[in-house]
């Protein structure tokens, strides 16, 4: 069972202390490959994408890449047990929806991941507590290198790698920085990010990326073109877009401290107050409250807390992750009753 | 100063254990009266005011009714003392906004106060914890007797008690009683509350009488006739739907509990959460909490708060009762601040 590994802890990323963490809760790197020869999976039948994983199976395997990791079958999860990866953010919310011949393998410490017939016959994704881009890109580089010399990859000298989607043509290139920006959205300044990033081909979403919304005050950065520009240029963008929010997101906090500290310390105190005495929570408040929270351990607001447990929170909130640890029911009423007792206990 | 004998208690009658004191908070009984002779308040000069005061007092202070209470002049008071008296209860907003001659005298327990000069003459008010219209009139009866006998009243054999205002004229009598209707406004249906007494010729208020809104599910009904219905039928009709609402209420939260038993647990805790947690509150949040506590408490939700505690800190969290005891500047941001530490120090 999937299970038994998530009932306790979260992956590597999801730690306290990285990079620039008050602000960055992650980096993310991926890289959309597909094999030459066949079609891709939106186009392809059973059969033909019973072939292609049978193929990247033993890739993989061979490559030894992820020695400990093993591969789970799409059709051999539970419904639980997908939104459990999709929660985690090892697999995307459109691998959990799809069947037949898809699966994917990720390393003990979350830190990597290989999805197979998703969009793409591949995605090899990486994943990095706050802000490490080159740390992330050498590792998915790497990987990507490796599986390259064992598989066929379909890549075209005029457009470089092709992929099922055209705007992931040419580098095959996504990367992601998870950032938590509750003092820009207090200042109801969230829309100029939109604006500044879309001005250099960047993009914001929400927590679990495209078409979802930004939940909690948190959101993802990462680039839309991949075509054009090599992976250094792309990193480089986002790096360069990437620290300009940082700065605006400390500077917003500082003087937010130095002009209304009582608000900030209101917020975060009411959040915890709240969090440590409520019956019942649903999924979104708790992620408002939990993102005053992480504002206030930031803020040096709130003392003795430990950003670790306030992270672990976000994922065991989650209402498959509840349903692992709780058994909850998934009527919605008992699953916010659930939800509010593992907070209680969490924090007691 | 009035300030010292207010800075810790409260009255007789906001303490805990009056009769049906899960719904009633108190019963307040007031008569109106007139000397013969002289014109009304609003009529009448400072000259003609004053030799009113005088003979007032000096009948109140023969009649040995209030032995150890003082006599307080409006114009000596400071505007934080007079609102520290309508807090209290002890005189009306209307005489605290009034000057020259007028004035209260109150018995220590504060179940008794007499107030001059204010809409009419001579203001008699009997209040009680609980529900206690008889033991109240009673009080107020007695007074009433002993100053009649000293002072003479302007009563016609047609109309009775004459009065300024004509909604007074006839028995000059007001009988009020505060509910605290949380579960009647949390199913909506404090309307139907409203529409029940009209119908019988009474009125539902806010907390502090005529013209103020209602705070925190807290609510005064009283009569609004005084002509053509004898004392004791006025305090029939109030009994009579007084414990209809009392029936009301403690039905409904009966059913509420059985099926909706844990919004009520959610209610009560996140009030006591964000009360013991909040570093900035304002009055009107701050009585909603208080009322949600104090269902909880009486609910059995909440144990080991003590009803007495939170009757005080409805009192001491009123602006001026926080600037007595806090010093509070009238700015309201830090005034809110205060209250907010006020609360946490009391709930610790």
């Amino acid at each position: 069972m999937l299970d038994d590994r998530f009932s306790s802890g979260s992956g590597e990323w999801l730690g306290p202390n990285g990079p620039d963490n008050d602000v960055v809760i992650s980096t993310r790197i991926r890289l959309a490959r597909n094999i030459r020869g066949h079609k891709m999976p939106w186009r392809s039948n059973q059969c033909e994408r019973q072939e292609v994983e049978a193929k990247l199976k033993s890739g993989i395997a061979d490559s030894q890449i992820i020695p400990e990791g093993a591969y789970w079958s799409i059709d051999d999860l539970s419904e639980t047990e997908r939104r459990l990866l999709v929660e985690r953010h090892l697999i995307s919310p459109e691998l959990a929806k799809g069947r037949g011949s898809r699966g994917v393998i990720f390393a003990p410490t979350e830190n990597l991941s290989i999805m197979t017939n998703e969009e793409d016959h591949l995605r090899i994704q990486g994943i990095h507590r706050g802000l490490q881009l080159e740390e992330t890109w050498r590792v998915t580089n790497q990987i990507d290198s490796v599986l390259e010399s064992r598989l066929p990859f379909a890549v075209s000298s005029r457009w470089g790698y092709l992929t099922a989607c055209p705007t992931n043509v040419g580098t095959g290139l996504r990367v992601s920085v998870m950032l938590h920006l509750p003092v820009l959205v207090h200042t109801d300044q969230i829309k100029k990010v939109h604006t500044a990033a879309s001005r250099v081909g960047l993009v914001v979403r929400g927590l679990y990326g495209e078409g979802t919304k930004a939940s909690g005050d948190f959101y993802q950065i990462s680039n839309q073109v991949t075509l054009g520009r090599d992976e250094v240029q792309i990193l480089r963008d986002v790096r360069t877009m990437v620290l300009k929010i940082i700065e605006w997101e400390r500077g917003l906090r500082k003087l937010v401290m130095q002009q209304d500290r009582v608000t900030m310390e209101d917020r975060a105190w009411r959040a915890l107050g709240t969090l440590q005495y409520a019956r019942k929570m649903n999924s979104e408040e708790t992620m408002q409250h939990l993102s005053s929270v992480r504002l206030g351990i930031n803020l040096e607001i709130l003392h003795d807390l430990g950003q670790e447990r306030i992270n672990d929170l976000f994922l065991y909130t989650q209402p498959a992750h509840l349903q692992v640890l709780r058994g909850a029911p998934s009527d919605p009423e008992e699953r916010d009753i659930s939800r509010a007792r593992l907070i209680r206990e969490w924090l007691a």
